[in-house]
């Protein structure tokens, strides 16, 4: 009877797809159906590593695992990639060498994850002790038992922990793929290497380094990034650009200790006043950054990612839905269109208190982080400055240190900056060669049309790669695109990671 | 020897006081400086209960405290006055007949003190493990073991602790002025009368109620509030009036739950942006408050009290050192004229995280919390109906709940308004003959002019005391005004404790 079934679903999947790998296909994911449960409990163990970038130690262990992993599967020359600056968190490689293949594809990952507030979390839920559970949040929300190997795996299960789906899916997909294959007897098409950094999410400051310094493992024909949601939609899709992104601190100084608000409210000036009213300047009603020359360096789109933009299956009204709002930040713009200009995002303001915590006080400072996203053409160093630029043409003092007790006395409005490392946006022309067959083996995993995507919104440090390795670059996503990466209560859907093995697998079979 | 300077001292001080009150004052005197180690003891064991809204349990130990002291010192009647209102924290109550006394004062404190983060407070300080210090944080900043009965206390020391000063030092020094006299075997002149707030911190909201309840107990010729800080010259001062004071959260909803800020980054609104670009809108340059009608009810200064106001020692450029600060929210207006005018304050602002807690998220909602400080001839609640009104001529759509689904999918913004209860400013005139006297009281304890202030920045819910009891309400503060009041490293200076006894005994002993 299963037998037959799985019969049936062969032929239908054939319908779509070439036959030839489709076929190859079939035999990862009757590899990875037998072998479901142990790559679930070992998924989750990997997950129960803290992976936060202040956490040296965490990041190591992780490495360490990714290394046993790579190993397990027969993976040769693994061995951690260190920057020349101690204290950087390595990246892990390896390299497998297919006997006749002409290309090689480098996969890339990244094991480290954003800082988390465990106190933002679901009740029950704790970023770094994952959990099964019976789908996303809502109300029949339920955290399920680690299922033994008896207990078969709903697809539509999710897991809850950070880097469930930012990135540590990305480093499982691609692992597992080739254990996949090489445990179905299958060989590769490709030479395959294996890269996974530990600093992407605290902006791949040391990224370059470990290229520069490790340039001889690293040639390829093609890098595939494994990171980011799939289109909205939940076809397969695969990114031919992502933003860059930048960020940067600014903390606004009032009085030099907190005062009670009403022996001193309106009279000595509130920092968190002084804050909401400048950066009230730097963006209008209609969500334009009002910064000079912001927008002056974006590139025009190309007539093929105009067509492509055009083509990608329309999800904005599907998203205002499911994120519970009415109107967008730029009316009469889709989503993605929108990734085509630069933003500038508060990812968090804060003075003093607020709820049962607040008290009747000016406080002494006033903090936000900003984001700045890059797209092809603006230069975040230029972003950053143009920023800076804007605040001094408010009246500002500004100063890079905290500032001293004379700037004080001699400034009214100081403020200091804090500019944090980041990168440019990339793009790879949407019309080489190698990027057809990448969309010819990917489909052949899936009887949807594959949605190719100019730029995603989300950032990776690609601007690097070609910069220091003159490499081509393709983004390749997995992740359900409802996974609140960077934010509380991360998840991954088991299904997103089951299709992301036979996509990464695809590639390596690619022909 | 001892003895002589004494005398010497004596002789000083009779230069400037009344000879009759000043005798009784010394006695007071020489029984504190007896007793000082035991004092101090006692006030630190008081200030290490937790005195907090929230934590009714550790409220009432504290009110225990205080009728067990009262009760040690001989006063009649010690007694809880609850509210009808179940679960609101009692005032405690205590009662002493002076036989042929013609006058009854009332002295008031409270117990309950603000909100605390004790990750703010200073290394090695805990808000509720109060301890002794060498002086100010600063560079020599140290903190100092319990001395012993040995060792001689300098006036200088400081204790740090929430309610150090606002407002467990009022509490201490009425008791403590009182057991003075008893001790030295003095007689008060007036009938004295005990009322200790255990909710003033959080609104006064059962005070009223109290009052109605409990009437018969509280009859009086003259309240005397022990609260808030002396005037920043260090001298003692008389406060003929307060501010009002109510607060208002706003919360402004985004989407439903947090985002990437790449993937949908300037597409879905910022609830943190568009917080700022309403809070920008409420006040100006110039820190005038901009919301319509804000200024109108304002009532105009009487001739005394403009005569006050000039003849006040001018702190203005003292406090712009020591707080480090250049300009002034309303330039040209000194800090005694500003409390003449209703504030509208940031007590604290928060959109998800800032520092290293940050992460690349659009938040799913941006709080502030605000504080309005209400002036004569201002309604509090009248004053958070004009913030209202504001929000919604800015297009927001204003609910007093958490907003629905529904509401979510019609209203493109939201902001939740929680209005929390205040109470309006109040007013003693000038010129009343008990005003006369009791300035003549205190004067008798210091060389230095009391200064006469018309009202002070902050604020108590003295306008109940009009409204419910007739009362007639003049303020007596103790404190340093470097007290960090309302915010981390609360503190109370030795000195300040020790004057504040002899201010409350002369009171007591009111010709």
């Amino acid at each position: 009877m299963i037998k037959t079934i799985r019969l049936i679903m062969i032929m239908l999947l054939l319908q779509h797809v070439g036959f030839s790998q489709a076929r190859e296909i079939l035999k990862v994911r009757e590899w990875r159906e037998k072998n479901e449960n142990r790559l679930l409990k070992e998924y989750l163990n990997f997950l129960s590593v803290p992976n936060i970038a202040a956490d040296t130690v965490s990041l190591l262990k992780n490495a360490d695992i990714i290394m046993e992993m790579l190993r397990t599967s027969g993976v040769q020359k693994v061995q951690l990639l260190k920057p020349v600056t101690k204290g950087a968190a390595p990246a892990v490689f390896g390299e497998v060498i297919t006997p006749g293949a002409k290309q090689t594809i480098i996969f890339y990952a990244h094991y480290d994850g954003q800082p988390v507030n465990p106190a933002n979390w679901y009740k029950g839920l704790d970023p770094f002790k994952p959990v099964l559970t019976n789908g996303p949040l809502g109300n029949s929300f339920q955290i399920l038992p680690v299922p033994d190997a008896q207990t078969s795996i709903d697809p539509d299960w999710r897991i809850f922990g950070r880097g469930a789906s930012d990135d540590k899916a990305g480093v499982m997909s691609i692992i597992t793929a080739y254990q996949a294959l090489v445990s179905s007897s299958q060989k590769p098409s490709v030479n395959i290497k294996f890269f996974f950094e530990g600093e992407e999410e605290a902006g791949s400051a040391h990224l370059g380094e470990i290229m520069e310094t490790h340039r001889s493992l690293l040639g390829s024909d093609l890098w595939i990034m494994c990171d980011g949601p799939v289109h909205q939609s939940g076809r397969k899709s695969i990114s031919f650009g992502v933003r860059g992104d930048a960020n940067m601190e600014l903390i606004l100084y009032g009085p030099n200790k907190p005062l009670h608000s009403g022996h001193y409210g309106n009279w000595v000036r509130n920092p968190a006043w002084q804050l909401v009213q400048l950066m009230a300047t730097m963006k209008n009603d209609k969500g334009e950054v009002t910064i000079k020359g912001y927008y002056d360096d974006v590139a025009p789109l190309s007539e093929l990612e105009k067509k492509a933009l055009r083509e990608m299956p329309q999800v904005d009204e599907q998203m205002k839905k499911e994120l519970g709002i009415v109107t967008t930040e730029m009316e009469g713009k889709s989503l993605y269109e929108s990734y085509n200009f630069p933003s500038l995002n508060i990812n968090g303001i804060r003075s003093a208190d607020v709820g049962a915590m607040a008290a009747n006080v000016i406080p002494v400072k006033a903090s936000v982080v900003l984001d700045l996203r890059q797209v092809a053409g603006t230069d975040w160093q230029k972003q950053q400055q143009k920023v800076v630029e804007h605040i001094r043409s408010r009246g500002y003092y500004v100063t890079e240190k905290e500032p001293t007790e004379e700037e004080r006395a001699k400034y009214p409005d100081i403020i200091q900056v804090i500019r944090k490392s980041g990168y440019n946006a990339q793009k790879t022309r949407m019309d080489l060669p190698v990027a057809e067959k990448l969309i010819n083996a990917i489909q052949s995993t899936t009887a949807e049309k594959v949605v190719r995507v100019p730029t995603m919104g989300g950032s990776l440090p690609l601007f690097i790669f070609e910069q220091t390795l003159g490499a081509t670059v393709i983004t390749v996503p997995i992740a359900n695109h409802d996974n609140n990466q960077h934010a509380e209560n991360e998840n991954i859907r088991i299904r997103n990671l089951w299709n992301g093995i036979e996509t990464m697998a695809s590639i390596m079979l690619m022909k």
